[in-house]
């Protein structure tokens, strides 16, 4: 048994202390928001967000910061991504040398086009930073529903500390040594899956839909293995398997709001209406900016910018992506003759 | 404009039938049942599986295969998997030298283990066969749904050809020389969408139904290489792409048997009910005898097989898959230290 601490109680945070607390660990739940304490200590329960699944006796909820930080095993980052850069700067002087640490959140950032383990590796350059990610709506691993996610580490024995943390019979995880690759792979997928919403709001079909979901992988893969990230870890959960959730759950509030812009909602009332972070929205400009940046072709990426930015019609990026020239569907693979 | 036949008046000739139609060429579709013919013929439309998509008036419908055969630039085989080897021998004496074929249905011979393009290659030795495949439910194409395929043939120029004569506005054709990729994706993943479909039917979830997708191209991946096919088409519209679509649309009779299976139904009762040829129960055999051959480890199949062979129980199944040892995500990636 670990003492964990997981900094961040949304939706993710808090069905991770449900899940590490049925593990058996001593976990505390940090929230910097003080009515998030109050109510989660008082209900037991993130009833907005996980209706339903309640917090173990094990896990604590808490306020303090250096409380939560210190003498733990291992550091949850929980934390939506406009406020992991700030969070890991307050809760450094608390973070002890080699502290192993964890992101689970999952996004690119605009100014700096860092991941987030680039954020925390320099916010925290005396802690030993890694990634978890996957298909894993957080509604589904708060009620015990089947979930296979991957832990990247620079080193083996912190992947295989972090695996035997989080493993259950009921979450299955997967190590690798490929921070970079999750890390886009979780990121850039809300992109592709805010293109799969809105051809889903236009009154497209499945065909269409598998079509782009298949060139959006392609264009992660490409992005991602220009900044060194492994082919096999698009292929992998937190790549295909990631988008695929991402793109056709109804859990997923990117999808849901690329849906309503495909119904007509601006970018603004779509957001407005799903009411919780869609992180896809803040990554799409940090994407298309690595994009040039690494010199990659991202046509899903640029005509969702388009439509977020401006104010390109719905309808038109679609037809622009399903309209390009005729070619082989592989550059590399060549006839005999 | 070019002179096209169409065998096998299915769903799926059907719809090709209305989309090569439409695309202005002169269409032939056969089919060996009188009583499809005359029903075509009278109602120009296949009311049963593709309602109100009336055939244009270009294309003709006819039983005799000689007429169906001779004088076409162009020959697609729309025959279920278990009757394409037979139609082929009975059309042979038709056949040109030199003639191009292109394959459009799915599956793997039980007997030899060969794929339908093989099949042609045995039986049509003096013709010259290609494959089209990817994420395309018939219903959608034959009402002009956005709808992507890849076609592969061994040289380039009938690859364009083909290429040419199916692409639309709305049917978008990418080309490869990877034939046999090509034909094992399409086959392959039924047996993973009635996996997928035996996963909703228990009432798992979507972070359990994305992982069993996921581990299922590794799985028609591994397989794939081993026989030659390249890694750009399983990642690509007839691997990944069609994976999804097949486990994710209402319209997959695969994933839909499957679900009926995971709600208790047996296989006989579920292909029954699903009321179409459920491709993937007659896969299944076929994948797991190659997996076999080729000494490549395809777990999901394997227990797909026990659940529709040996009686095995939907549930017991699932629990077996996810209940693997843990390790690495890919044993390939290594640590640096």
């Amino acid at each position: 048994m670990a003492k964990v601490s997981i900094l961040g109680a949304g939706a993710w945070g808090t069905a991770i202390a449900i899940l590490l607390g049925n593990n058996g660990h001593e976990v505390t739940l940090w929230s910097a928001l003080e009515s998030e304490v109050k109510l989660l200590n008082e209900e037991r329960e993130l009833k907005d967000k996980l209706p339903g699944a309640k917090l173990p006796e094990s896990v604590a909820v808490c306020g303090e910061l250096e409380e939560a930080c210190r003498d733990k095993e291992l550091l949850v980052f929980a934390v939506a991504s406009p406020f992991v850069r700030n969070t890991a700067k307050i809760a450094r002087p608390f973070i002890k040398e080699n502290q192993i640490v964890v992101n689970v959140a999952k996004g690119i950032e605009e100014s700096t086009l860092n991941t987030l383990t680039d954020i925390l590796k320099e916010e925290l350059n005396h802690a030993d930073i890694a990634v978890l990610s996957g298909p894993s709506h957080a509604e589904e691993v708060s009620r015990g529903i089947p979930t296979t996610c991957v832990v990247g580490a620079e080193t083996k024995a912190s992947a295989y500390f972090i695996q035997d943390v989080f493993m259950s019979e009921r979450f299955r995880v997967y190590t690798s040594p490929d921070v970079v690759g999750i890390e886009l792979g979780g990121s850039i997928k809300n992109v592709i899956a805010l293109a799969a919403g809105i051809a889903d709001g236009l009154g497209f079909g499945d065909n269409t839909k598998a079509a782009l979901m298949t060139r959006g992988i392609a264009e992660i893969s490409r992005l991602g293995l220009a900044m060194g990230g492994k082919m096999e870890t698009f292929a992998g959960l937190s790549g295909v398997g990631d988008l695929i959730v991402t793109c056709t759950s109804k859990h997923s509030r990117n999808r849901n709001a690329g849906f309503l812009i495909g119904q007509g909602y601006t970018m603004e009332k779509a957001m407005e209406e799903v009411n919780q972070v869609v992180e896809g929205v803040f990554s799409a400009k940090a994407t298309l900016a690595l994009a040039k940046k690494y010199n990659v072709e991202m046509p899903i990426v640029e005509q969702v910018n388009l439509v977020l930015f401006e104010n390109k019609s719905a309808k038109e990026a679609v037809s622009d992506l399903l309209l390009r020239d005729k070619r082989r569907e592989y550059s590399e693979l060549t006839w005999l003759e």
